[in-house]
C-alpha cells in the first residue's frame, strides 16, 4: 500500500462532520477499495469548540479556511463552506494554486467559477471533483462523465431540489396550499427560513447548469439557464393536474436543439406515466438520454448528511486511486461558450388555466387569440360549475406542440380580454 | 494526444458490430473524452463475408479468436462471442496473458470464472472491465464500483432480465397466459427459441453473482445463488397481485444479513409503492442500498444492441484515459470465499394461494399448520365464490416476517391435507 490520502476539510458543519464520520466508520473498506489509508491531517471551522461528536484525532486546527487550504499537511482540501464567492472560493482556488486535488459540494460555486476553476484544476494537473453538487448521494456526475461517456447526451431533466419536490408533494397528497406546506416544511427544517433561494429554483438552476456543461462540452452557463419557481403553483392547478394525469413536479430540464441548448426549471405537468412523475418527497431523480444508450434513471437522496458524504468520500476514492477525469468530460481549454436556445424558440405542449366570467361568447374569443397566433388547442375542460362570487368560472386547455413565444403572445392577448378576470395560468407539459 | 487506444474485436454478432458503428459515430467526442483516437486494428468473427453494415477499415482479420486475442496489434481486446466456456474463455486468458486489457459482455463467463479472471488481471496489472455484462447500458458497475465505493453496501436489488420482465408486464397488462406471452416474445425476438436462459432464472442469476461480488467482497459464487424462475407464475397469482397491491416481478437480490450473503432470484410480490414495481417491459432497474447514501435506483434498457455498445465503449473510454478499478473493487488477492447465507434462514413476508375443498374446516387446518410452525398470518381472501367443476376454491394469505425454512414446512403440511386439492403456491413478498 502507497501513502496515505491526506485531507484537509475547510467547513464543519453538518456535511464536513458527516464526511470526518464516514472516513473513520468505513475506513478499512476504503482503504481496500482505494488502495490508500485516508487521514483527515487538518480542520478548518467558525467554531472551535463546538460539540460535533466526531473524532478529530491528530488534525491540525486552523481558523483561518484560506491558510488551510494554502499551508495544510494534505494531498486534498474538502471545500465544504457554500456560497459562491468569498471564502469558499478563496479556499479554493488556493487549493489548486498549492497543487493540491480539490473536492467541493458547492453547487453555487460552480454554476458561477467551474469553468475558470476546471481551468486552473487541469492546468495544474490537479483534480476538481463534484459529486456531491449535484442530486446528493446520487452518483450521476460519474454517470454523465463517465458511465454515458460513450454517448452523445441529447437530454438531462430532473428533479434536482428536495424542497420544492417536497413541498410540491406535501401539496398534492394533502391538499394545502403553498404557504401552509411551506410553513410546515420550515418547522421540519426542509426548508430555509429564507427559502427564496429554494423555491424560486436558484438552487436548482445552479445543479442544472453544471449537468448540462457535463453533459454538452459547453462552459457552465448559470445566466443562460430560464428559471421560475414553484411560489405560483395553485392547488386548483394540482387538482386538474390529477384529471388529466400528471404531476406538476419543478423539473430542470437542458435539451440539445437545432438552436443550442435549451437550460430550464420551471414547474411542469410531469405524465404519470414518466418516472419523474414517482419521485417523492426529498427524494431527487435524474433522466439522461444518449444516442445508443437511450433513456436512463438515476434517484435515491438529493441532500443530507449522510448521501452528501457518500458522494465527497467517493471523490475522495477516486483521487486515492489515482483515476483522473476531464472536470467537465472533455478538457476544460476546450470548452465553448454555451450555446443558448433562446427560450422563446422552444417548442412544447401547454397547460392554461383561465378565470374568466360566466357569460356566453367567452371561449369564442379565446380560441379566436390562439388561433390567430398559431397556438392550437388539444383539449379544454369547462365542467358545469357554478360561478363564484365575482361570477367567474375556471376553464382549463392543454396545447399541441407549439412555439414559446406563440404561446406567450397568445396569453398576452387573451389576458386582456375583459371576460378573462385574472392573469392566465402557464404551465409547460414535460415531453417524456 | 498520445498514442491511439488499439483495439481488437472478437465477435461481431449485434453488439460488436453496433461498437464498431459507435466508435466511428461518435470519434471525436470519443478522443475529447479519452484524451485517445480509438481505432479498431483488429477483428475476428465465424463469417468473413457476411454483410454487417459497418466499416472494417484497415482492421487486420482474424479467422481464430485466439490468435486475434494472442497476437493482434491491440491494447485492448473486446470479447463479444459470449458463453461460460470454451472459445470467450480462451480469448480471455489469452488477451490478458499477452498483457492486453479485456473487455467483456459476457456474464456467464464472470459468473463461474470472475475471481479467477480477475485475478490474471490484476496479476498482469491489466484492466478487466464488464460494464455491458450487468444491465446493459445502465453503468451499475461503475455505480457499485465507484459511485457508492464510500458505503458498505447492505442490498443490491434489481430486475435483471428483460425477457422476464417482458413476459410478465405483458401478462399482467394483457391478462394472457405464460405459454401465450412466451410465444408471442419469441415471435417478436424477445425471447430465444430455447428460452430456459432466460425465463428460469439462470441468465439473472449470473447478473446477480458479479454484482453481489463487487457489492460484498466476496469471490463470484454463481453456485450460491437460490434461483426459481417464472414458469410457474399464473394469472390468477397476478390477479390478486394486483387486488392486494403488487406487481409480480423477476427480482434478483443480494443482501447482508448476520449470517452472510443471501443470493437469491425469484419472483416476488412487489409493492407499488416501490420503484422495481413500476419498471416495465424490456427494462431493467437495480436498487443499491450502502449505509450513508441509503437507497439509490439505476433503471435503463438491459439489452439490446445500442444500450450494450453503450456500455463497452464506456470501458474502453476509462481504458483509454488511464482510469483502473480492481475488478470487483478491491485486489482480487483479497476477496474471499462467499459467505453463504442459507436460504432456510431467509426471513420475509409470504403470499400464498391454496386450491381447497369448499367445505368447512379447511381453514381451521390451515390455520393450525401455520401456528404449529410458528408462522403468523398476516390476511387471508376467500371471497364468496363458486367452487369451480372440481368443488375447489381459492385461499390467499400473506404472512408476517417469518423465516423460510417455517414457511416450507408449514406449506409442506398443508400440502399434504386432503383438502388441499393442488401443490400450494407461494411467490415471496418483497421487503422494500
Amino acid at each position: 500500500m502507497t501513502e496515505p490520502l491526506k485531507i484537509a476539510v475547510a467547513g464543519l458543519g453538518t456535511v464536513g462532520a458527516e464526511t470526518v464520520r464516514l472516513l473513520a466508520a468505513n475506513d478499512e473498506m476504503l482503504a481496500r477499495r482505494s488502495g490508500r489509508q485516508m487521514v483527515v491531517t487538518a480542520v478548518s471551522a467558525r467554531d472551535r469548540n463546538k460539540e460535533r461528536g466526531i473524532d478529530l484525532g491528530n488534525a491540525a486546527w486552523f481558523d483561518d479556511a484560506v491558510a488551510l487550504a494554502s499551508d495544510a499537511d494534505a494531498d486534498v482540501v474538502l471545500e465544504l463552506i457554500g456560497g459562491e464567492d468569498g471564502i469558499a472560493k478563496a479556499v479554493s482556488e488556493a487549493a489548486l494554486a498549492n497543487g493540491r486535488d480539490l473536492v467541493t459540494a458547492n453547487k453555487a460555486l460552480l454554476a458561477r467559477h467551474g469553468a475558470a476553476l476546471a481551468r486552473q484544476a487541469e492546468a495544474a494537473g490537479r483534480s476538481l471533483a463534484y459529486e456531491a453538487a449535484v442530486a446528493g448521494g446520487i452518483p450521476i456526475v460519474k454517470a454523465l462523465r463517465e458511465g454515458l461517456a460513450a454517448n452523445r447526451i441529447d437530454r438531462v431533466a430532473g428533479i434536482l431540489n428536495g424542497t420544492c419536490n417536497y413541498i410540491l408533494s406535501a401539496m398534492q397528497t394533502s391538499r394545502r396550499d403553498f404557504t401552509e406546506v411551506l410553513a410546515e416544511a420550515q418547522e421540519h427544517g426542509y426548508a430555509e427560513a429564507d427559502p427564496s433561494f429554494d423555491v424560486d429554483g436558484v438552487d436548482a438552476a445552479h445543479k442544472l447548469a453544471i449537468l448540462a456543461s457535463l453533459a454538452f462540452g459547453y462552459e457552465v452557463d448559470f445566466d443562460g439557464v430560464y428559471v421560475e419557481g414553484i411560489r405560483n403553483v395553485s392547488l386548483r392547478d394540482i387538482a386538474y393536474a390529477d384529471e388529466l394525469g400528471y404531476r406538476i413536479k419543478l423539473v430542470a430540464t437542458a435539451r440539445r436543439t437545432p438552436d443550442g441548448i435549451e437550460q430550464r426549471v420551471h414547474p411542469c405537468m410531469v405524465p404519470l406515466s414518466a418516472p419523474l412523475a414517482h419521485v417523492d418527497g426529498v427524494f431527487n431523480a435524474v433522466v439522461a438520454e444518449g444516442d445508443f444508450v437511450g433513456s436512463t434513471v438515476y434517484e435515491g437522496q438529493g441532500a443530507g448528511a449522510g448521501p452528501t458524504a457518500s458522494a465527497v468520500v467517493a471523490d475522495l476514492v477516486d483521487i486515492a486511486a489515482g483515476r483522473r477525469s476531464p472536470t467537465f468530460a472533455i478538457p476544460a481549454t476546450e470548452l465553448e461558450p454555451m450555446r443558448r436556445a433562446s427560450m422563446d424558440r422552444h417548442r412544447g405542449r401547454y397547460y392554461v388555466r383561465l378565470t374568466v366570467r360566466d357569460q356566453p361568447g367567452v371561449i369564442a374569443d379565446v380560441a379566436a387569440a390562439l388561433r390567430d397566433e398559431q397556438v392550437s388547442m388539444e383539449a379544454m375542460i369547462q365542467r358545469e360549475q357554478a360561478p363564484d362570487q365575482h361570477g367567474a368560472v375556471q376553464v382549463v386547455m392543454t396545447t399541441h406542440t407549439t412555439v414559446e413565444a406563440s404561446m406567450t403572445r397568445a396569453l398576452d392577448r387573451i389576458g386582456s380580454l375583459d371576460t378573462v378576470l385574472e392573469t392566465p395560468r402557464m404551465i409547460r407539459i414535460a415531453a417524456m
